[in-house]
């Protein structure tokens, strides 16, 4: 079975509520992720719409968003140093821009909102990595433009710091988190999601490092042939392939409670299998936490320990 | 900031799960509220369809009532009186008859209830006002005529104790808990809203103390905008102004978990920028109690004193 | 009031999220349940479409099932006998076969687990019985000869061990767990329920033993009529009558939390009036234990110890 060794870090979410912790929970949250073995966390983005988890001087004043009480940056680069882990800046999304074809401002804030983070923390030493937030399934008209353009951005002004992306796949499962229902019809073929991926991989590659497919928008028994198909296309394309395996359950109508062990152990067991790199999870601190408001993550630590130390 | 001195009692709730206390729950709740400067409580309603929250002879005869295990109005009164709250009485909401052009019957039965209650429970020192149950967010048809007839007639009984009303805002979160969506397209402008509730406001005062309105159905940033023109008109007609601040969230799939601090944090500074005269909140015992069954509420709880305890 | 003194085991579930328990937190479970009165445990099902509760042979090969990393099975039936219980074994629910016209396949493949079931377990001193998972609430085309022939065989293997099925009644609130609405329009008549259920008691009676509807889709103050016409059919046709009490809430927009007490409360008493032989519950562990993930049920399994305590 493939070990989790990196989680997210869900702020600002947008559909997962919110356990109001301060510096102490997440502190502590650092020390259990330590415990099983993460050494990686990235922050899924630094601002949603109006919400920032910095205070941003470009976004305050451009998006006119709203003054964050607490800067959860340098909170999580401290958190990231005293506990060793390696820390990923997740880029802002705007909600809107790069969804009404204006990518170009989603670009254009972000190549701003880089400089500016780099200037702000780039001096940590946590500070190993970037994230691209914009998340995409399909060869989306525009996204080759906007992981081009801000990954060569993010490693240009770091000194070449590793680029993530992490897409999903067009299965099932891939259904609004709004939607009362868990499936639908129209989802990609293997060989379509192969074709599109081809293309976006052989445009990115340069600008962007890792690509970490999300694992949960497809049935458990065709995971292994996207992990492997992923797996492939990265290699020919000189990527590095990640896996983020979903700690959540996409099967159940309360969207969402921490997953159930069994399918996140068939899961992993797939990765590895698959071989890829290394496994990340969306999202340790509510689903997999053992102080996470939702007892089952206590559970799910629990299992996860107990497995892994027989691997 | 303005700091939040009352809380609804979510006894019947229509949409939120119950958690089964006991009295030993609440009495301890009531000791929690105290400690972070709650004052006031309010029934949100002492009946719902076949519901009670007492054994009323005119609630179970006339609507078929379900005979209530326990006098929760007596618990509560009891428990206010211990621990020094001012508890409001909220009236019966049949579910129908005001939504099915029969206002004249949703008016009939509560003003019997409203005898009733004022014979069973009026001598507590701990009565200190009424709650008109039936919440609207326009000049719905009937309800000038609802909340004049109500409230005139608790005054009356009661030797003037004042009446409170929690109207909501139609904005883009004025959506129904049970549709899977979080907002909607049609609402309600500013304007529309001013010259409804002039209207609403010119013809209840007399009969309404306090507008407490509900501040989650519009965006963030508009909430100052209402905030302020609810004010006005308060003032304009002579009626007290309050805010309801609700310590759910409403941007989340899960209908309801509790709110984000900083969200919270957003509309108590507006509130107090406004110059609202007192906060309250919906509710305290499910959102924000350090006993609640949702543990983001005891964070929240944390992170309410932490902020107060500095202001 | 009637007392609980079964519950079904909700492994596999198809719409509550897991709680990730180890034989510990069953072990304990079981406990608890001892503790209130519960002598019977039902597994719902022994697997549902590719997800095991045991290492069945045959479904792993004719389904194509994940392998199962814990015998569930064998560790019910050894708490069960540590505890005291008498276990009734869940059969498999295809998920599909039943719904698409093929019930052929659903009966053959059921047949052969039976068998298997059987073979691997029959030894324990605490397999008691058989519960037929595919459950239904009108005379659904085929569900007559689904019945007849597994429990027949259920009964012919185990030397008479009694059959089980929990039926539901087609109210208000059956609508589906994955749908935002509550209730529907469509419902069963009272006379038409009582026609279909006793064409298909009348069909089924010798390969099913007991009849334990379901008494959540209706409103409560149509419980009891339901709960008299069920207790007298079943007489009449040689059936024993149960009632499965639900213990989750249908009226809430969280799919699903802990019942209300007075809500559970209000159905024990009406299946008392009724004169059912047992009082089942779907389910203890997730909704009324003292560990459950959701502490809503801890304070419902307080609540009922309180009140049966003075019964």
């Amino acid at each position: 079975m493939k070990k989790i060794t990196g989680t997210f870090l869900d702020e600002i979410s947008h559909d997962i509520p919110h356990q109001n912790w301060s510096r102490e929970e997440w502190d502590r949250d650092f020390y259990f992720m330590r415990k099983i073995g993460i050494d990686t966390v990235i922050l899924i983005r630094c601002g949603y719409k109006k919400w920032l988890t910095y205070p941003s001087k470009i976004l305050l004043k451009s998006q006119n968003c709203y003054e964050p009480p607490v800067d959860l940056v340098r909170m999580f680069l401290e958190l990231s140093e005293k506990h060793d882990m390696a820390f990923y800046f997740g880029l802002y999304d705007s909600g809107s821009y790069w969804h009404d074809g204006q990518q170009k401002k989603e670009v254009e804030i972000n190549l701003a909102v880089i400089d500016e983070v780099w200037r702000f923390y780039g001096q940590s030493p946590a500070f190993c990595g970037w994230y691209l937030s914009q998340e995409v399934s399909r060869r989306f008209a525009g996204i080759v433009d906007i992981y081009s353009k801000m990954g060569y951005h993010c490693k240009a002004v770091s000194n070449h710091l590793p680029v993530l992306i992490s897409p999903y796949i067009d299965g099932i499962k891939n259904v609004s988190s709004l939607s009362s229902q868990l499936i639908k019809e129209d989802t990609v073929s293997l060989e379509q999601h192969e074709k599109e991926w081809n293309d976006i991989m052989s445009a990115i590659h340069g600008a962007v490092d890792i690509v970490a497919f999300q694992d949960g928008h497809v049935e458990y028994e065709k995971l292994a042939d996207y992990l492997s198909v992923n797996s492939d296309l990265a290699a020919k394309h000189g990527l590095r392939c990640w896996t983020n395996c979903e700690s959540f359950d996409r099967d159940m109508p309360i969207k969402f409670l921490p997953i159930k062990w069994e399918k996140m152990r068939l899961k992993l067991l797939a990765a590895e299998k698959a071989g890829v790199e290394k496994a990340i999870t969306f999202e340790f601190s509510h689903f997999m936490s053992p102080q996470s408001c939702y007892p089952q993550a206590h559970n799910l630590y629990q299992r996860y320990l107990e497995e892994t130390r027989h691997v």
